[in-house]
Formats: structure tokens, C-alpha cells, sequence
């Protein structure tokens, strides 16, 4: 366990991030996500963690496209786009990942759309299986739930169904992505911020139970205690300590905070809440991962604010804090 | 009683709601408050709550004007300006609203000037008064508390008195106002939101012991406690299942938000703010009414957000909810 | 004591305050800051502060500058700019305050660059002392900590430093600052609104135990307790009644609300929180001056919002309330 300036990592062996940078976008259809990671770089997020005495470790050296494992063509299954493509890059960054976590490494990946989560999780999961014989719990921070199932989903987009495929919700096997094993119960997740949520979906979040933060209960209560509430619950029965995995979709803050991401909502997180939330989690000493997600420097007319934040939002996970 | 969605009318018989257009000015001296109905159906409000599965009954089938009531002459008297305009509109459209509380509707008001409100609370009140042999309570969201009277009110625009009337605070008689008969007991108004009150009137709300939320309650509280305390202020020796009708003012929202109003002030509700009451209201299941007010297309250079912004608050309070 | 609408000072003996208008920048590099006191007597806070009963005493008949105090030249201290300018300055100011607190008025200062409250809070000790024989207690609201010392500081700029000047943590003796006695004992400190902290602050906030409400405080108990806890930790062993200086640096405030600043910083006071924090701190009765600095009216396209909120955030203080 090693101690960083203001806490201790309970699950990391030292202070080293295995940084991957998921330069993908087959999970939507909006071009541009897939520079998200490269901007961020370009924004001195490296330089700025080494400041803060991590040694960083860039998974391949550089930014990771994928482009030589796409398949050749890639039809449609039904109304799911692309299912083979984003199933072969998220099994090489579920790979990747493991490393980093087999190694004792903290893990952070910058993307790239949020069908990437579906490797991540999966992959940080088996790190922390094998070296803790504990199950991650997941705290994921968006607008939206991104569990639609190939049943549901009225788009075919991947990037609004990776918490299906990684809870097992996903009735038979899709070509390219059967290689997913189910590795998030419903009770060990947690979800922060939605506030675009498809009728569909509100139904499989009330039948598995899912404990949820919208914004209302956000307003309800403050963040403060939302994060409280959030920790409690996924403290049951291990003594507030287990592993914790968060996937943040920069979409979960506002728009006016944050508005270089495809698919903008109202009403969402202030500058403050969402920086306040991940340096709370941080105090935790739990987190073993975090994906910072669909950061889209092509669309809005000020996307170095958002790169920006992301970077803020970053050095907040892993420890920079107003005091 | 009828379900809707995620909540159980205390008051309808049915999911109907009744539709009043009130495309009227009179009650204050600016132009283009009375196209704000005109612009809330161009935006599809009827088509989101035929959505929402609620049958829509709009009065007389479009909106309102009520033109040929008007006065041929109504001169000031005093200081008060254009009381018979005001008198006739508020009696003829105190009738409409009346008809669908009748009918076992909801009703749904939509301004036009907060003077309308003496109409709509008047028809509302007389016909829960019939059916239920109740008073109703009056939740006012406002940056005004709208309760000067003639002897207090330095511009004489009636918007700024409409709480006087159903009060009965006013005393004698005004030529085209003299119909009005009052309707509210101080003890059963709550207003939140306010922040720009007139000593005089700052003196009549503590007279009359009017439960108040200014802005910096809401800053103290937040806006779920909040919520709470008005609700718990409206259930006093009722078992928490008396009618109340909601006076929402747009102005009520910050400028930044909302900023298509006649008198706006800094320091309001934020969007979320404005969504969490609505959608708290709701799920008590005791709204009869809702009246959305004093929206001017003709102010500012966005007006289709606040038109929108009424359209999202006005879902909300008939059941659209995050989750 | 007197009486003002809505509360009882407990240290000033009438409606009266003494303003000094302190037109320096030396502390800092950036002009213009000197200006602030100009603008906002140009938006008539004077005037309104007599239409709110208030007698004001103004230092001097006018804006001071103090030039002809100057030293002829002012050669740096090792890394420390303008010392000798500085410490004049300051020694003037603090018996132009000194006064206003001898007659029993209330002190109001408005800046200028934030060295000036070595002046401003060594004024208002020494007169509080001799009147009351009392300390006083300081509530510093800033996005800075402004404790650097003449061996942390990095940029030498004396308005980063005031606090440890105050407080005596300033080894040795600088020229022109070597009048300064400690007035300010770190358990009589609170910090309010902190988000950039060098550091080397951090240690000394740390060693020296000083209660500090960052913006992640803020956002995890809300503004109303922050405010509660301040109150209770300035009114340990005094039964409540001890007097407060509040030393507000406009940048406590979010850049997008009062931009027109020398060092803004993201994720700040919201306008709605500013004004909380001052009106609650009236109601107290206990304060005895307010220090208003840091306005920059060369600084941002719109400095008129800027100062018009140091007008009104000066009117909260002084007793203006929503109801
Ligand atoms: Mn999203
Ligand atoms: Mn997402
Ligand atoms: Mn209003
Ligand atoms: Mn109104
Ligand atoms: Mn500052
Ligand atoms: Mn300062």
C-alpha cells in the first residue's frame, strides 16, 4: 500500500498509473470522440500527475487505435452497430488494463466513447479478482444509464449498453462480443447524475434495484450526502473497503461546464459537484480505477475548457485537493 | 382518483387536463407577455402531455384573448391602472377554470401576467370548494411576493397585487374588481423564491404571518428541505392531503436561465432548482392546479429556452421525472 | 448600541460608518485594481447606504491615494516587492480606521489590493481593544489563503501575504513593515471560499490549526452550515458576542460572476452564496468592518456587474435583506 501526499491506496502496490489512452469511437456515430485522449496528452495531463509523484506508465507508449484489429467489414446484427469492432478493441483494452492492475498499478483510461467501459471493468475486474478474490464495485457518473440491451436500445449504439453487457443483462451471444463474462451484480453498482434516461431503461434500473442519483435526488439531498449515501451502500457487508472502479462520462456535468461531449443534457453537475464528488472518492482510499470518458474536443467552440476539466477531474482522482 | 405514471391524483377524477390560454397583458405595461401562451403550444406542449398519456381539453378550443370583454374606456382609478380590463378577463376566466375543476380535471394555466392568477385561483378554489368542500392552498413561486395593494403599490399594475385580492386585503370596492370574493387565508400561502419584495410589502407578509422562503432560506436549507418545510407548513391540521394549486412565475429562475420576463432579477432559481419543486410537488399527489406566467417572447434574444424551460417545468409537474 | 431595520449592532454606538477608500495597488502588479474605489462610488453605494439610515463619515472627504506618502524609492527585500510603500500605506490606513472605530462607527474599506488589510485589521484591533478590551476575530472569504511569508512566497507580491504579517508569523523585521503587531491569533481566523492554496500555505493552515472552509467544505455541507460552523467556532469560550472583522476578497466569488478581478480562479462563490454569507453574518450584530478588495475595474469586458455586486454584496452586510 503505498501513501500519496493525502491518503493511502489500499489496492495499489505503489504510486504508478498505467495510463491508456482509448483513442475509439466505433461505439456511437459522431466523429471526434476518438481524439478525446490525444487532447487531453497534448494538455500536459502526464507531466502534471508526475508533479504529483505518480510514475505514470503509458500502456503501448502511445495512443491506442485499434485500427489494425478492426475487422474488414462489420455489419449491423440486428440494429447493433458495429458489434464486432467495438467487441475486439474492448478485449485488447480489457487485456491492457489487467496488466496495469496485475502489476499493482492504479488504472486510468481516457477515451474514447463509453462502449470502451465494457474493457475496462472487464479488465480491472479480473486484476482484482485474481490478486484480492474481491468483486469492483462501480460508481458510474453520467447522464445517461448506458443499459440499454440489444433489445431495448432504439439507437444500436454500443456506447448506451456496456452496463448490460457487464451485468450479463444481454439475452444470447452477439459475434465479437461473446467473449464478455458478467462481472458486475446489480447491487455493486452505483449510478451519479442521470438525468436522460429511456423509459426502458428506467424499468431495468427499478427490476435489478439499481441504486441511482439522479439529479433530483441530487438536489434532494446535495452532493455532499449523495456521495455519503453512495459509499454507504456500497460498503454493505465488507467493511468499507472494498475495491472501487468509477466510470465517468464527462457528459454528466453541465453543459455550460462541459460542453464538448455528442450527447449533451441540461440540468446536470456544476464545476464544483463533479470535482467535490471524485475528490471524496479519493479520500476513500478504495478507488483502483477511473475511466474519464467522451470528451469530444470536434464538437462546442471551447473544447480546451473541457479537455481541461478533464484533466482537473483527473488530478482530483488521484489526489489534488483545495487543501 | 386516477394514476398517472408515477403518481396518484388526489383530485382528478381522470388524467384530463384542462387548458386555459390566457393571452393577456393588462395587469402590467410591458408588450408581448400575452404571445407567451401562443409560443408554449408552438412547442408542442399538447403533444407532450398527449405523450405523457393525459387527455387535453384546451378552453374553447385556442387561446384566449378575450378582446371582446374588454372596456371601452377604463380610465385609472387612483393610481390603479386598468382595473375593469383586469376585473373582466379575471371573472370570465375564473368560469373556464372553474368548468374543468368541475369536470374532474386538472388545470393547467398558461400567461399572460401574473394578475391572471386572481381568476385562476378564484375558479379553482370554488370549484374544489364544491367538490370537496375544501380550501385550496397556494404554493407561490416567485422573485415577487405580488401581494402590494392599492394603498401600498407604487406602479399600479395590478401583476403586482393579485395576492391582495384573493386575500381580501383590499379595502372597499374597484370598479370591475368588486366580483372578487376572497379565497386564500394567509396561513395557506406559501411563497418560495422570493428576493425582490417592497418594504410595504415585506410589512403586510409579516402582518399577516405568510410562511416565506426568500432565496436565502433556500440557500440555507437547500431546496429539498425546503420543499419539506412547505409542504409540512400546507399540512397543518389536514393529514397532509389538502388541494394545492402552484403560481409559478418564470421569473421565479434566474435570468440566466430563464430570461424571457418582464421582471427579472439576479440570484434565482437554477434549472434544476425549479425542476426538483415541480417534480416534488407532483409526487404528492395533491396538485388541482398549476398556473406558468408571465413568459414574454417579446424579451431577450433567446426566448425559445425559456419557452422550452415552461414547457419542461410544466411537464414536470404532471409527471415527467429523471428515473 | 443601535438599532438598524433588521438587527442590533453590538459594537458601534450609532448608524453611522466610517468608509475609507483605499485607492492601492501596490501590493500587487496588475494596475487598475486601485481604481475600485472610484467605481464604486460612481454606482452610488454612498447614497445607498444613506437611504438605508446609515450616516457615512468618509475618510478624508474623498478617495484616498495616499501618494505623497510614497518613499522615493522602494528597492525589493530579497524577493519582497515594494515593502517600504507597502508599510506606509498601511500605517496610515490602520489609524484612518482606528478612528472610525474610536467614535464608535462601524468600518468599511474598500480596496484595492488585499495587503491593505494589514491596515484595515490592525485599525480596527487596536480600536476594538481599547474600546471593548476584546480581540477581534477575522472571517477571511478569498479564493487565496493570503498567508504566505516572506520565505514561501513566490512571487513577492505583499497582498499574498497579509495574514502571516498579522498574525506574527513573519520572521525578523522589514523595513517599513516593522510596525506591524500581531493582532490576529490563528484560533481567531476562519477561511471561507479557498480553492487556490500554495503549497506551502497548506503546511502553515495545518501547523498553525486554522478552520478553513475550501470549496469542497462548501460543497459537502452547504453554504447555511458552513456559515453555522464558523459562527460556532468564533464564539468558543465568548458566548457568542465576540466582534468580527470580515475581510471579503471579491475573487472568493466564481470568475463568471464577478470576473473583474486580478487572480480569478474557477469553482467559486456562487452570487446567491456571497450574498448568503454576508446577510448572515449581519444578523449577528456582531461585525465591526468590512474590508471589500481586490475589484479590478481594468480587468474584464463588463466590470460594471463586478462592482455593482461589491455594492450590493456591501448592502448585505450592512443590513439589506429579501424580507
Ligand atoms: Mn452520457
Ligand atoms: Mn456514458
Ligand atoms: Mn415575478
Ligand atoms: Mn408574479
Ligand atoms: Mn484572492
Ligand atoms: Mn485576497
Amino acid at each position: 500500500m503505498a501513501v500519496n501526499g493525502s491518503s493511502i491506496w489500499k489496492y495499489a502496490d505503489k504510486n504508478e498509473i498505467g495510463v491508456t489512452c482509448v483513442a475509439f469511437s466505433g461505439g456511437q456515430p459522431k466523429e471526434g470522440v476518438d481524439l478525446g485522449p490525444e487532447y487531453v496528452l497534448k494538455a500536459n495531463l502526464v507531466e502534471q500527475l508526475q508533479d504529483m509523484k505518480y510514475n505514470v506508465v503509458l500502456t503501448g507508449g502511445k495512443v491506442q487505435h485499434y485500427k489494425e484489429f478492426f475487422p474488414e467489414s462489420d455489419e449491423p446484427v440486428g440494429i447493433i452497430k458495429r458489434p464486432r469492432t467495438v467487441g475486439i478493441v474492448n478485449k485488447i483494452l480489457a487485456d491492457q488494463v489487467y496488466e496495469h492492475i496485475k502489476e499493482g498499478r492504479l488504472a486510468l483510461q481516457i477515451g474514447g466513447d463509453h462502449s470502451m467501459a465494457i474493457g475496462t471493468i472487464s479488465g480491472v475486474a479480473r486484476g482484482i479478482k485474481e490478486r484480492f478474490q474481491q468483486d469492483i464495485k462501480v460508481i458510474w457518473v453520467d447522464a445517461h444509464a448506458d443499459i440499454n440491451t440489444p433489445e431495448t436500445t432504439e439507437t444500436g449504439n454500443i456506447h448506451g449498453m456496456p452496463v448490460s453487457f457487464l451485468m450479463g443483462l444481454v439475452k444470447g451471444k452477439f459475434e465479437g462480443l461473446d467473449w464478455i463474462e458478467p462481472c458486475l451484480k446489480p447491487e455493486n453498482l452505483v449510478y451519479i447524475g442521470l438525468r436522460d434516461v429511456d423509459k426502458l431503461e428506467k424499468q431495468i434500473l427499478k427490476e435489478n434495484k439499481i441504486k441511482s442519483f439522479s439529479m433530483h435526488e441530487i438536489d434532494r439531498y446535495g452532493i455532499g450526502q449523495v456521495l455519503d449515501m453512495t459509499i454507504e451502500h456500497l460498503s454493505k457487508g465488507d467493511r468499507g473497503e472494498s475495491p472501487i472502479h468509477v466510470s465517468f462520462d464527462i457528459d454528466a456535468l453541465d453543459p455550460s461546464v462541459a460542453g464538448s461531449t455528442g450527447t449533451p443534457v441540461r440540468g446536470g453537475l456544476t464545476f464544483r459537484e463533479g470535482h467535490y464528488l471524485l475528490e471524496a472518492l479519493h479520500s476513500t482510499g478504495r478507488l483502483v480505477a477511473l475511466d474519464m470518458v467522451e470528451l469530444n474536443p470536434a464538437i462546442g467552440d471551447h473544447c480546451e475548457d473541457t479537455i481541461a476539466i478533464g484533466c482537473s477531474l483527473i488530478r482530483a482522482t488521484f489526489g489534488e485537493s483545495l487543501l
